[in-house]
Protein backbone atom coordinates (compact mmCIF):
# COMPACT_ATOMS: atom_id res chain seq x y z
CA UNK A 1 0.00 0.00 0.00
CA UNK A 2 1.77 3.47 -1.01
CA UNK A 3 2.38 5.21 1.96
CA UNK A 4 1.89 8.11 0.21
CA UNK A 5 -1.97 7.47 -1.21
CA UNK A 6 -3.02 7.85 2.43
CA UNK A 7 -2.78 10.82 5.01
CA UNK A 8 -4.59 10.77 8.20
CA UNK A 9 -5.76 14.89 9.64
CA UNK A 10 -5.95 14.28 13.13
CA UNK A 11 -4.92 14.45 16.41
CA UNK A 12 -3.47 11.92 19.07
CA UNK A 13 -5.98 13.02 21.86
CA UNK A 14 -9.08 12.93 19.34
CA UNK A 15 -11.12 9.93 19.97
CA UNK A 16 -12.50 10.06 17.13
CA UNK A 17 -9.28 10.36 15.36
CA UNK A 18 -8.61 7.25 17.07
CA UNK A 19 -11.29 5.19 15.17
CA UNK A 20 -9.83 5.66 12.14
CA UNK A 21 -6.08 5.35 13.08
CA UNK A 22 -7.65 1.79 14.95
CA UNK A 23 -9.42 0.83 11.78
CA UNK A 24 -6.26 1.26 8.97
CA UNK A 25 -4.22 -0.79 11.53
CA UNK A 26 -6.41 -3.53 11.30
CA UNK A 27 -6.19 -3.44 7.44
CA UNK A 28 -2.40 -3.18 7.83
CA UNK A 29 -2.18 0.25 5.98
CA UNK A 30 0.64 2.76 6.18
CA UNK A 31 -0.30 6.42 6.35
CA UNK A 32 0.75 9.36 6.71
CA UNK A 33 -0.19 10.94 10.04
CA UNK A 34 -0.59 15.08 9.74
CA UNK A 35 -2.04 16.12 13.23
CA UNK A 36 -3.23 19.44 13.48
CA UNK A 37 -1.89 22.47 16.33
CA UNK A 38 -4.06 22.69 18.85
CA UNK A 39 -6.42 25.90 18.44
CA UNK A 40 -5.27 26.45 14.65
CA UNK A 41 -7.06 24.74 11.99
CA UNK A 42 -4.80 23.85 8.90
CA UNK A 43 -5.35 24.73 5.38
CA UNK A 44 -5.48 21.24 4.36
CA UNK A 45 -8.49 20.73 7.17
CA UNK A 46 -10.21 23.75 6.18
CA UNK A 47 -10.16 22.77 2.37
CA UNK A 48 -11.04 19.11 3.07
CA UNK A 49 -13.77 19.16 5.69
CA UNK A 50 -15.31 22.91 4.83
CA UNK A 51 -18.62 21.76 6.33
CA UNK A 52 -17.43 20.43 10.07
CA UNK A 53 -13.63 22.06 9.28
CA UNK A 54 -12.93 19.08 11.99
CA UNK A 55 -10.88 16.31 12.83
CA UNK A 56 -10.45 13.08 11.28
CA UNK A 57 -10.15 13.53 7.87
CA UNK A 58 -8.72 11.02 5.84
CA UNK A 59 -7.33 11.45 2.90
CA UNK A 60 -7.21 8.58 0.08
CA UNK A 61 -5.93 9.51 -3.27
CA UNK A 62 -6.27 12.69 -2.91
CA UNK A 63 -10.32 12.46 -2.48
CA UNK A 64 -11.12 14.17 1.62
CA UNK A 65 -13.60 11.50 3.37
CA UNK A 66 -15.17 12.99 6.63
CA UNK A 67 -16.63 11.69 9.79
CA UNK A 68 -15.40 8.89 11.72
CA UNK A 69 -17.78 6.39 11.57
CA UNK A 70 -17.85 7.07 7.97
CA UNK A 71 -14.48 7.10 7.70
CA UNK A 72 -14.29 3.49 9.26
CA UNK A 73 -16.76 1.88 6.75
CA UNK A 74 -15.06 3.40 3.87
CA UNK A 75 -12.15 1.80 4.93
CA UNK A 76 -13.63 -1.30 5.47
CA UNK A 77 -15.15 -1.22 2.25
CA UNK A 78 -11.88 -0.09 0.37
CA UNK A 79 -9.02 -2.45 1.85
CA UNK A 80 -9.61 -6.25 1.84
CA UNK A 81 -5.87 -6.58 3.37
CA UNK A 82 -7.16 -7.71 7.30
CA UNK A 83 -10.52 -8.90 8.90
CA UNK A 84 -13.86 -7.16 7.93
CA UNK A 85 -14.50 -4.72 10.61
CA UNK A 86 -18.40 -4.76 10.16
CA UNK A 87 -20.32 -7.77 11.13
CA UNK A 88 -21.51 -9.70 7.65
CA UNK A 89 -24.85 -10.40 8.74
CA UNK A 90 -27.43 -7.40 7.90
CA UNK A 91 -28.96 -7.81 11.44
CA UNK A 92 -25.18 -8.24 13.28
CA UNK A 93 -24.68 -4.73 11.28
CA UNK A 94 -27.76 -3.14 12.18
CA UNK A 95 -27.37 -3.61 15.83
CA UNK A 96 -23.65 -2.55 15.42
CA UNK A 97 -24.74 0.62 13.54
CA UNK A 98 -27.29 1.00 16.24
CA UNK A 99 -25.42 1.07 18.96
CA UNK A 100 -22.75 2.83 17.38
CA UNK A 101 -24.73 6.19 16.83
CA UNK A 102 -26.21 5.81 20.43
CA UNK A 103 -23.11 6.28 21.60
CA UNK A 104 -22.12 9.58 19.46
CA UNK A 105 -25.17 11.04 20.36
CA UNK A 106 -26.39 10.04 23.83
CA UNK A 107 -23.59 8.80 25.85
CA UNK A 108 -20.44 10.35 24.80
CA UNK A 109 -22.11 14.03 25.10
CA UNK A 110 -23.31 13.13 28.63
CA UNK A 111 -19.68 12.09 29.19
CA UNK A 112 -18.56 15.23 27.92
CA UNK A 113 -20.79 17.33 29.98
CA UNK A 114 -20.10 15.56 33.10
CA UNK A 115 -16.66 17.19 33.52
CA UNK A 116 -17.43 20.73 33.59
CA UNK A 117 -21.15 19.93 35.11
CA UNK A 118 -21.98 21.25 39.25
CA UNK A 119 -24.19 19.97 41.74
CA UNK A 120 -27.24 18.43 40.49
CA UNK A 121 -26.76 18.36 36.71
CA UNK A 122 -23.54 16.53 37.69
CA UNK A 123 -25.37 14.04 39.30
CA UNK A 124 -27.79 13.68 36.23
CA UNK A 125 -24.86 13.56 33.61
CA UNK A 126 -23.15 10.51 35.79
CA UNK A 127 -26.39 8.57 36.14
CA UNK A 128 -27.14 8.85 32.47
CA UNK A 129 -23.36 7.53 31.63
CA UNK A 130 -23.45 4.61 34.30
CA UNK A 131 -26.97 3.52 32.16
CA UNK A 132 -25.15 3.46 29.22
CA UNK A 133 -22.36 1.14 30.85
CA UNK A 134 -25.12 -1.12 31.94
CA UNK A 135 -26.61 -0.44 28.54
CA UNK A 136 -23.56 -1.28 26.83
CA UNK A 137 -23.06 -4.64 28.99
CA UNK A 138 -26.02 -5.90 28.45
CA UNK A 139 -25.57 -5.30 24.52
CA UNK A 140 -22.34 -6.90 24.90
CA UNK A 141 -23.33 -10.47 26.56
CA UNK A 142 -25.90 -10.31 23.99
CA UNK A 143 -23.60 -9.71 20.77
CA UNK A 144 -20.01 -11.38 21.65
CA UNK A 145 -21.61 -14.47 22.89
CA UNK A 146 -19.00 -15.41 25.08
CA UNK A 147 -16.21 -14.06 22.66
CA UNK A 148 -13.55 -11.68 23.41
CA UNK A 149 -14.86 -8.52 21.74
CA UNK A 150 -17.89 -7.36 20.23
CA UNK A 151 -16.97 -8.34 16.62
CA UNK A 152 -16.26 -12.03 18.05
CA UNK A 153 -12.80 -12.89 18.42
CA UNK A 154 -11.20 -9.88 16.52
CA UNK A 155 -12.14 -6.17 17.12
CA UNK A 156 -15.08 -5.07 15.12
CA UNK A 157 -16.69 -1.39 14.21
CA UNK A 158 -18.62 -1.55 17.62
CA UNK A 159 -15.16 -2.25 19.59
CA UNK A 160 -13.67 0.63 17.74
CA UNK A 161 -17.10 2.90 18.12
CA UNK A 162 -17.26 2.03 21.67
CA UNK A 163 -13.33 1.44 22.70
CA UNK A 164 -11.96 5.32 21.35
CA UNK A 165 -13.71 6.61 24.83
CA UNK A 166 -11.86 4.13 26.91
CA UNK A 167 -9.17 6.85 27.76
CA UNK A 168 -11.64 9.99 28.09
CA UNK A 169 -13.55 7.84 30.68
CA UNK A 170 -10.32 7.01 32.49
CA UNK A 171 -9.90 10.73 32.56
CA UNK A 172 -13.66 11.38 33.98
CA UNK A 173 -13.30 8.79 36.68
CA UNK A 174 -9.88 10.29 37.79
CA UNK A 175 -10.92 14.16 37.70
CA UNK A 176 -14.68 12.91 39.76
CA UNK A 177 -12.76 10.48 42.05
CA UNK A 178 -15.53 7.78 41.11
CA UNK A 179 -15.47 4.32 38.86
CA UNK A 180 -17.73 4.23 36.48
CA UNK A 181 -16.11 1.12 34.06
CA UNK A 182 -17.07 -1.01 37.70
CA UNK A 183 -15.94 -4.72 37.83
CA UNK A 184 -18.60 -5.89 39.97
CA UNK A 185 -21.13 -3.73 38.07
CA UNK A 186 -20.33 -4.40 34.52
CA UNK A 187 -17.68 -7.12 34.69
CA UNK A 188 -17.94 -8.41 30.95
CA UNK A 189 -17.63 -4.94 30.00
CA UNK A 190 -14.33 -4.07 32.52
CA UNK A 191 -12.62 -7.44 30.71
CA UNK A 192 -13.75 -6.28 27.17
CA UNK A 193 -11.95 -2.56 27.70
CA UNK A 194 -8.97 -4.78 29.24
CA UNK A 195 -8.55 -6.99 26.18
CA UNK A 196 -9.36 -3.93 23.47
CA UNK A 197 -6.54 -2.10 24.96
CA UNK A 198 -3.87 -4.85 24.75
CA UNK A 199 -5.53 -5.23 21.33
CA UNK A 200 -1.97 -5.23 18.53
CA UNK A 201 -4.27 -2.21 16.64
CA UNK A 202 -5.06 -0.19 19.73
CA UNK A 203 -2.29 -0.24 22.06
CA UNK A 204 0.17 2.00 20.48
CA UNK A 205 -2.76 4.32 19.31
CA UNK A 206 -4.43 4.73 23.12
CA UNK A 207 -3.22 7.72 25.57
CA UNK A 208 -2.08 7.08 28.84
CA UNK A 209 -4.41 8.48 30.75
CA UNK A 210 -1.90 10.95 32.47
CA UNK A 211 -1.06 12.36 28.82
CA UNK A 212 -4.92 13.43 28.61
CA UNK A 213 -5.10 14.66 31.92
CA UNK A 214 -2.22 17.43 30.89
CA UNK A 215 -4.92 17.73 27.71
CA UNK A 216 -7.19 18.71 29.93
CA UNK A 217 -5.17 21.36 31.97
CA UNK A 218 -3.98 23.13 28.48
CA UNK A 219 -7.84 23.30 27.37
CA UNK A 220 -8.89 24.93 30.99
CA UNK A 221 -5.90 27.06 30.79
CA UNK A 222 -7.31 28.02 27.29
CA UNK A 223 -10.45 29.42 28.45
CA UNK A 224 -9.10 30.91 31.81
CA UNK A 225 -9.95 34.32 31.25
CA UNK B 1 -42.54 -11.57 0.50
CA UNK B 2 -44.80 -12.61 3.23
CA UNK B 3 -46.55 -9.40 4.74
CA UNK B 4 -46.44 -11.00 8.21
CA UNK B 5 -42.73 -11.02 8.24
CA UNK B 6 -42.40 -7.03 8.22
CA UNK B 7 -44.01 -4.61 10.01
CA UNK B 8 -43.24 -0.88 10.62
CA UNK B 9 -43.91 0.73 14.23
CA UNK B 10 -44.15 4.56 13.00
CA UNK B 11 -46.53 7.70 11.71
CA UNK B 12 -47.15 9.01 8.55
CA UNK B 13 -45.81 12.89 9.49
CA UNK B 14 -42.78 11.53 10.43
CA UNK B 15 -39.92 12.15 8.18
CA UNK B 16 -38.14 9.80 9.65
CA UNK B 17 -40.53 7.05 9.18
CA UNK B 18 -40.95 8.13 5.82
CA UNK B 19 -37.52 7.32 5.06
CA UNK B 20 -38.20 3.43 5.79
CA UNK B 21 -41.73 3.30 3.71
CA UNK B 22 -40.00 4.74 0.86
CA UNK B 23 -37.05 2.30 1.18
CA UNK B 24 -39.16 -0.84 1.57
CA UNK B 25 -41.59 0.64 -1.48
CA UNK B 26 -38.16 1.02 -3.60
CA UNK B 27 -37.84 -3.21 -2.68
CA UNK B 28 -41.31 -4.08 -3.40
CA UNK B 29 -41.55 -5.10 0.51
CA UNK B 30 -45.02 -5.54 1.99
CA UNK B 31 -45.19 -4.33 5.27
CA UNK B 32 -47.74 -3.78 7.94
CA UNK B 33 -47.79 0.07 8.96
CA UNK B 34 -48.54 0.13 12.83
CA UNK B 35 -49.66 3.76 13.74
CA UNK B 36 -48.61 5.18 16.95
CA UNK B 37 -51.32 7.33 18.00
CA UNK B 38 -49.92 11.23 19.34
CA UNK B 39 -48.87 11.41 22.60
CA UNK B 40 -49.40 7.74 23.83
CA UNK B 41 -46.57 5.09 23.21
CA UNK B 42 -47.67 1.45 22.35
CA UNK B 43 -46.22 -1.28 24.42
CA UNK B 44 -44.54 -3.04 21.57
CA UNK B 45 -42.81 0.49 20.16
CA UNK B 46 -41.44 0.45 24.09
CA UNK B 47 -40.22 -3.03 24.11
CA UNK B 48 -38.94 -2.90 20.55
CA UNK B 49 -36.84 0.38 21.28
CA UNK B 50 -36.29 0.24 25.21
CA UNK B 51 -33.11 2.99 25.00
CA UNK B 52 -34.36 5.62 22.76
CA UNK B 53 -38.42 4.71 22.82
CA UNK B 54 -38.25 6.42 19.32
CA UNK B 55 -40.52 6.07 15.84
CA UNK B 56 -39.22 4.23 13.76
CA UNK B 57 -38.65 0.60 14.35
CA UNK B 58 -38.35 -1.94 11.39
CA UNK B 59 -40.01 -5.43 12.80
CA UNK B 60 -38.64 -8.07 10.80
CA UNK B 61 -39.11 -11.98 11.52
CA UNK B 62 -39.79 -10.65 14.65
CA UNK B 63 -36.92 -9.43 15.19
CA UNK B 64 -36.55 -5.21 16.14
CA UNK B 65 -34.38 -2.47 14.05
CA UNK B 66 -34.03 1.04 15.18
CA UNK B 67 -32.89 4.78 13.63
CA UNK B 68 -34.22 5.26 10.09
CA UNK B 69 -30.76 5.52 8.66
CA UNK B 70 -29.51 2.10 10.10
CA UNK B 71 -33.10 0.92 9.03
CA UNK B 72 -32.33 2.40 5.00
CA UNK B 73 -29.26 0.20 5.05
CA UNK B 74 -30.41 -3.10 6.35
CA UNK B 75 -33.72 -2.86 4.03
CA UNK B 76 -30.94 -2.31 1.32
CA UNK B 77 -28.62 -5.07 2.61
CA UNK B 78 -31.51 -7.77 3.14
CA UNK B 79 -33.87 -7.43 0.31
CA UNK B 80 -32.33 -7.42 -3.67
CA UNK B 81 -36.00 -6.75 -4.96
CA UNK B 82 -34.91 -3.31 -6.40
CA UNK B 83 -32.49 -0.85 -7.07
CA UNK B 84 -29.34 -0.98 -4.63
CA UNK B 85 -30.09 2.04 -2.45
CA UNK B 86 -26.69 2.67 -1.45
CA UNK B 87 -24.41 4.00 -4.14
CA UNK B 88 -21.47 0.81 -5.12
CA UNK B 89 -18.13 2.65 -5.15
CA UNK B 90 -16.73 3.14 -1.56
CA UNK B 91 -16.16 6.67 -2.18
CA UNK B 92 -19.87 7.55 -3.51
CA UNK B 93 -20.88 5.39 -0.09
CA UNK B 94 -18.71 7.63 1.60
CA UNK B 95 -20.18 11.10 0.45
CA UNK B 96 -23.71 9.91 0.80
CA UNK B 97 -23.07 8.65 4.24
CA UNK B 98 -21.95 12.43 5.30
CA UNK B 99 -24.45 14.68 3.83
CA UNK B 100 -27.05 12.26 5.72
CA UNK B 101 -25.07 12.28 8.64
CA UNK B 102 -25.12 16.34 8.34
CA UNK B 103 -28.14 17.04 7.51
CA UNK B 104 -29.62 14.65 10.72
CA UNK B 105 -27.06 16.24 13.19
CA UNK B 106 -26.75 19.90 12.16
CA UNK B 107 -29.47 20.81 9.14
CA UNK B 108 -32.85 19.11 10.27
CA UNK B 109 -32.42 20.22 13.89
CA UNK B 110 -31.70 23.61 12.68
CA UNK B 111 -34.97 24.03 10.52
CA UNK B 112 -36.67 22.64 13.55
CA UNK B 113 -35.12 25.44 15.73
CA UNK B 114 -36.65 27.69 13.20
CA UNK B 115 -40.27 27.57 13.50
CA UNK B 116 -40.07 28.60 17.34
CA UNK B 117 -37.31 30.70 17.25
CA UNK B 118 -37.89 34.83 17.23
CA UNK B 119 -35.37 37.69 16.74
CA UNK B 120 -32.17 37.32 15.65
CA UNK B 121 -32.09 33.25 16.80
CA UNK B 122 -34.70 33.35 14.03
CA UNK B 123 -32.65 34.95 11.39
CA UNK B 124 -29.43 33.05 12.51
CA UNK B 125 -31.64 29.59 11.91
CA UNK B 126 -33.53 30.65 8.51
CA UNK B 127 -29.46 31.89 7.54
CA UNK B 128 -28.41 28.47 8.61
CA UNK B 129 -30.76 26.36 6.74
CA UNK B 130 -30.05 28.84 3.31
CA UNK B 131 -26.62 27.70 3.80
CA UNK B 132 -26.88 24.25 4.44
CA UNK B 133 -29.59 24.11 1.03
CA UNK B 134 -26.64 25.53 -0.71
CA UNK B 135 -24.37 23.42 0.31
CA UNK B 136 -26.88 20.62 -0.85
CA UNK B 137 -27.14 22.50 -4.14
CA UNK B 138 -23.54 22.20 -4.53
CA UNK B 139 -23.43 18.46 -3.39
CA UNK B 140 -26.20 17.32 -6.27
CA UNK B 141 -24.68 19.05 -9.14
CA UNK B 142 -21.68 17.36 -7.93
CA UNK B 143 -22.79 13.65 -7.26
CA UNK B 144 -25.85 13.64 -9.55
CA UNK B 145 -23.77 14.17 -12.45
CA UNK B 146 -25.91 15.69 -14.46
CA UNK B 147 -29.22 12.98 -13.40
CA UNK B 148 -32.13 13.08 -12.20
CA UNK B 149 -31.23 12.06 -8.21
CA UNK B 150 -28.18 11.88 -6.29
CA UNK B 151 -28.93 8.36 -6.99
CA UNK B 152 -28.50 8.58 -10.13
CA UNK B 153 -31.00 8.08 -12.37
CA UNK B 154 -32.72 6.40 -9.42
CA UNK B 155 -33.76 7.42 -5.90
CA UNK B 156 -30.59 5.97 -3.53
CA UNK B 157 -29.66 6.71 0.11
CA UNK B 158 -28.92 10.32 0.07
CA UNK B 159 -32.34 11.41 -2.16
CA UNK B 160 -34.17 9.21 1.07
CA UNK B 161 -32.20 11.04 3.53
CA UNK B 162 -33.16 14.40 2.24
CA UNK B 163 -36.19 14.24 0.62
CA UNK B 164 -38.04 13.21 3.72
CA UNK B 165 -37.75 16.35 4.68
CA UNK B 166 -39.37 18.06 1.72
CA UNK B 167 -43.13 17.76 3.49
CA UNK B 168 -41.46 19.94 6.94
CA UNK B 169 -39.58 22.13 4.71
CA UNK B 170 -42.75 23.08 2.89
CA UNK B 171 -44.87 23.58 5.97
CA UNK B 172 -41.83 26.46 7.41
CA UNK B 173 -41.83 28.20 4.10
CA UNK B 174 -45.60 28.60 4.89
CA UNK B 175 -45.45 29.39 8.73
CA UNK B 176 -42.68 31.91 8.30
CA UNK B 177 -44.36 33.09 4.73
CA UNK B 178 -40.62 33.17 3.17
CA UNK B 179 -39.23 30.83 0.20
CA UNK B 180 -36.51 28.42 1.28
CA UNK B 181 -36.21 26.11 -2.00
CA UNK B 182 -36.10 28.77 -3.93
CA UNK B 183 -35.91 28.35 -7.62
CA UNK B 184 -33.34 30.57 -8.70
CA UNK B 185 -31.08 30.41 -5.27
CA UNK B 186 -31.07 26.49 -5.93
CA UNK B 187 -32.28 25.55 -9.38
CA UNK B 188 -31.01 21.97 -9.51
CA UNK B 189 -31.98 20.87 -5.87
CA UNK B 190 -35.84 22.61 -6.79
CA UNK B 191 -36.17 20.48 -9.91
CA UNK B 192 -35.10 17.15 -8.03
CA UNK B 193 -37.15 18.00 -5.31
CA UNK B 194 -40.07 18.08 -8.09
CA UNK B 195 -39.09 14.61 -9.19
CA UNK B 196 -38.47 13.37 -6.48
CA UNK B 197 -42.12 14.00 -5.08
CA UNK B 198 -43.23 12.61 -7.89
CA UNK B 199 -41.41 9.10 -7.90
CA UNK B 200 -43.60 6.02 -7.84
CA UNK B 201 -41.90 4.99 -4.51
CA UNK B 202 -42.32 8.38 -2.45
CA UNK B 203 -45.64 10.20 -4.22
CA UNK B 204 -47.71 8.21 -1.79
CA UNK B 205 -46.22 8.36 1.66
CA UNK B 206 -45.38 12.61 0.79
CA UNK B 207 -47.85 14.47 3.36
CA UNK B 208 -49.58 16.77 1.87
CA UNK B 209 -48.36 20.41 3.38
CA UNK B 210 -52.38 21.37 4.19
CA UNK B 211 -52.37 18.08 6.37
CA UNK B 212 -48.74 18.92 8.28
CA UNK B 213 -49.68 22.52 8.86
CA UNK B 214 -52.93 20.75 10.85
CA UNK B 215 -50.30 18.96 13.03
CA UNK B 216 -48.61 22.09 14.09
CA UNK B 217 -51.69 23.16 15.37
CA UNK B 218 -52.31 19.85 17.35
CA UNK B 219 -48.55 20.18 18.78
CA UNK B 220 -48.95 23.74 19.27
CA UNK B 221 -52.38 23.28 21.23
CA UNK B 222 -51.03 20.23 23.33
CA UNK B 223 -48.09 22.46 24.86
CA UNK B 224 -50.44 25.49 25.45
CA UNK B 225 -50.94 26.26 28.99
Amino acid sequence: MGYNDVKLIGAWPSPFVMRARIALNLKSVEYEFLQEKFGVKSELLLKSNPVHKKIPVLIHDDKPICESLVIVQYIDEVWSSGPSILPSDPNDRAIARFWASYLDDKWFPTMREMRDAQGEAKKAAISTVMEGLAYMEEAFVKISKGKEFFGGEKIGYLDIAFGCFLGWLRVNEKMNDLKLLDETKVPNLWKWAENFCADNAVKDVMPATEKLLEIVKIIAKSKAP
